[in-house]
């Protein structure tokens, strides 16, 4: 992923695409090439955007993603194997992230009280304070800035939540 | 990215984040907060799909997309910048699509006939072939198998396009 920013195109190379899919006789796949492609698109400008904003607070999404999942919890901590589970990646992403946050002492790794083989990720005062102002640009320079109505945005988390649902997430 | 897959969770965890957003006096910020999760993890899931289907076929995503799009020109080349620009990438992954496809035969580099310092890539008559082949597969298992309807599909495009139109894309 890279911060480069190519001049726009004169047209929507999506639409292009699904013209083509049309001309070569798969009319009924191209509206789905379209989303699929537009998804990738899109996911690939916002994490570009996300972690633009993270930069500054030496932040990565995935690690802002665990110390915030870790805030919200009652006692600030979690089994890793949870983790994985709750932010839906793989259990070596989460043990990377883990490394980091423990490196930068966002996170440091406690015992489980009463199972010794759990390992427990735990978020520091310092995490959750860093988590809320990460938390801060994030809603001010994204999430409120994404440029679409409120109807919009409401409809791509609609669909995709039945997407998503479809898929297995929950 | 991996292909483990996670037991769904018995709740939506994006529904979830929205609500401690709220409880945290974030609401404004709750939906755009929910789409970018939204996107992010749904193009988790789609790319995962992708490189399945298209793993059979020896091929990732990125170079799927260039000898897909070579394919499409009336030429079957394209100068190396060009392609850049058109599939939205750094010019580092188009280079290393590029020597990737060259070796496995799919495309080769070939001067521009007027203009010496442009370098173009064409596509071979085997990668024609493989892009048909990867995309009838695509086609089959993924853009027309997405689980979604007709207009949701649509929504979710025309949603997407106005985003990409407002960052820039086209």
């Amino acid at each position: 992923m890279s911060a480069v920013v190519p001049a726009p195109l004169p047209f929507d190379p999506i639409a292009e695409a699904s013209r083509q899919w049309e001309e070569h006789g798969w009319a009924e796949a191209a509206p789905g090439m379209a989303a699929v492609t537009s998804v990738m698109r899109v996911q690939q400008i916002l994490l570009g955007r996300v972690e633009e904003v993270l930069r500054p607070h030496d932040l990565t999404f995935a690690r802002y993603e665990l110390i915030m999942l870790l805030s919200f919890t009652r006692t600030g901590s979690m089994p890793l194997s949870r983790i994985g589970a709750r932010l839906q990646v793989h259990p070596t992403s989460v043990t990377n992230a883990v490394d980091r946050c423990e490196a930068q002492g966002l996170v440091r790794r406690v015992p489980h009280a009463s199972d010794r083989r759990t390992t427990l990720a735990e978020v520091t005062p310092a995490g959750r304070e860093l988590a809320l102002k990460a938390t801060e640009s994030l809603n001010r320079e994204v999430f409120t800035s994404l440029g679409l109505s409120r109807r919009d945005v409401e409809a791509v988390v609609r669909v995709l939540a039945r997407f998503r649902s479809g898929h297995g997430d929950f």
